[in-house]
């Protein structure tokens, strides 16, 4: 991978599990175990917590000792913030030579037992949800590379993991492929990039553009997706996201079945096509070339045989490869020869 | 005027003129002045500047002995900054009883002079760029009272004005109707506002709704367009901002004779017919019963002749009012009326 041209993350990791007795709480965690085996060499618990990823168990020392860089908390609770009792944790981890990385909302250097031993020692806290300063405002010139930008018809339905997949499949076909995170998640699996979300609104397209910059005329940047156009609270997110990156393929993502946005039940979500309609005639205005190459059927929630028959009948109807990421499979392939086919 | 939910500034005002010598460095004076005689008492210029307003001039102590609140920093200059030698009348301002307002980039409690005085006298440093901390997420609801929203097809080509006018000629046919100022120099007009470039996108469709709260059903609220939809680098804040605010009617401001984006000269600006279209489209999402008024068109660098049959042409083209607020007369009664007729 590229390095981002923003934040970047120490690596590879201790993932930290707290106390956590609640696997739900654990699920940065899991996406980190599962989507960036390499960035992560093991998992510290505290006593009585019983969460496991399944990765080693080591003392911070110990991860230190086999390379790990960093140890990045990879739970949550409810309040998002950090428990006294897992302070003293957490100083271990600095004095046994690790960075601190957190993607909570809770600032680490507000915790004033961590600011003075990381200020001692030189270690780093990384606030994930942090964006970087001296973000500049758009330019919208063009510049070179291709690009490809996950849209959803909502939040939550499969945008990051349909870039990872992508990034990946691109790079098994032996195609320099980057994938851009721009969520805290996001961020973590790819040990880079910019929260979108938190990016003042006058500099969010330049932030697009500062984190999918040029690059070699064969390259792909594969840039996870925020909110969607449709979004009451969210959809200006989303077309800075959509301007600023400049997307030369969109992939839309779904969710079979799922009827209202979530959290605004007064919404309905909006149809695919209608998805792809206006991703296109607003991509336009910075990349006149923009075309849909396919359909992320989210169907985690369905049997394999119903699952397989919908994304037949999607892909039908929709006449464009429609795939469920997750299951792979013929229409994957078809998905991703569609995004690389020549414009 | 209702106090605005947000920035509420201390007034009447002393408009501080530094030692300007350089016009087109106070147009904030200026717009102050011409758009909030009702907030403006005098004006302090400093040795050496010939810059006026043409209000009485009046050192600080005079300005509060005659009922001014805050002393407004109307210029700039070239860097944003405030120069060393502005500091000790911005001082003498607070020890005559006046809060400081700012719409610089620099923020006044940066400047140590400034904030232990006002800290001392438990005055008020007010960086109107500074948006409210706690904005909610945008919730979606709808809420009683109307709203007009200005979208633009480009950057400053008089959405403020154009709003600023409306909500004059509302309040002059007896409609109880407020300014709702998204950008700096509107805040000061207004007396309050947020400024929506400022806030973190996440947030920025949750700032136009607390910035247009619920209202009285014959209630309107006039809200002040930023950037323009098809803007490679602000239409997130514009799209926030027209999600956030729901209006019932929008006016669609444009430049006559202007071709490029100010700024971008790769892009086109682009046709009043397609801003229309886009924002009518876009802004049903969270208002189905929005609809377009007529245009505002800003005729300020043609003749008086020249202007009037172009509003007359473009009015017989696009089958609606359109008009030069600046320029009042019939054109701009006709838009006012149909921004007023039932829907």
């Amino acid at each position: 991978m590229h390095p981002s041209p923003i934040t970047a993350l120490p690596g590879p990791y201790l993932l930290f599990l707290g106390d956590t007795t609640e696997p739900g709480y654990a699920k940065t965690a899991f996406g980190l175990r599962d989507w960036a085996p390499d960035r992560c060499i093991g998992e510290h618990v505290l006593a009585g917590g019983s969460v496991s990823t399944g990765l080693p168990a080591m003392t911070p020392a110990q991860a230190h000792a086999q390379g790990a860089r960093a140890m990045v908390i990879g739970v949550a609770n409810a309040g998002g913030f950090i428990p006294s009792h897992w302070v003293a944790a957490l100083v271990e981890g600095l004095e046994a030579g690790l960075d601190i990385v957190s993607g909570m909302h809770a600032r680490l250097r507000d915790i004033p037992g961590l600011r003075d031993t990381a200020d001692r020692l030189g270690r780093q806290l990384l606030d994930v949800r942090q964006p970087p300063e001296a973000i500049p405002v758009a330019s919208g010139r063009r510049r070179s590379g291709k690009r490809l930008l996950t849209v959803g018809t909502d939040c939550a339905l499969g945008k990051k993991y349909t870039a990872l997949a992508l990034a990946g499949a691109f790079r098994d076909r032996g195609i320099d492929a980057d994938f851009r995170a721009t969520g805290q998640t996001g961020i973590l699996i790819a040990g880079g990039g910019i929260p979108m979300d938190a990016v003042v609104s006058d500099f969010a397209a330049g932030a697009a553009e500062l984190l999918s910059p040029a690059a070699a005329p064969g390259h792909w940047d594969i840039v996870e997706g925020q909110g969607s156009l449709f979004h009451p609270a969210y959809a200006g997110v989303s077309l800075a996201l959509l301007h600023g990156s400049q997307p030369d393929v969109l992939v839309v993502c779904h969710q079979a079945g799922r009827k209202a946005m979530l959290g605004y039940p007064g919404y309905a979500v909006p149809t695919i096509e209608e998805t792809i309609c206006m991703a296109i005639r607003l991509g336009q205005r910075t990349n006149p070339a923009i075309r849909c190459a396919g359909v992320s059927l989210n169907t985690a929630h369905l049997d394999a045989d119903v699952a397989a028959r919908l994304l037949e009948d999607e892909a039908r109807r929709l006449d464009c490869p429609v795939a469920d990421p997750m299951r792979r499979g013929e229409a994957f392939e078809r998905l991703v020869a569609e995004c690389l086919a020549p414009a």
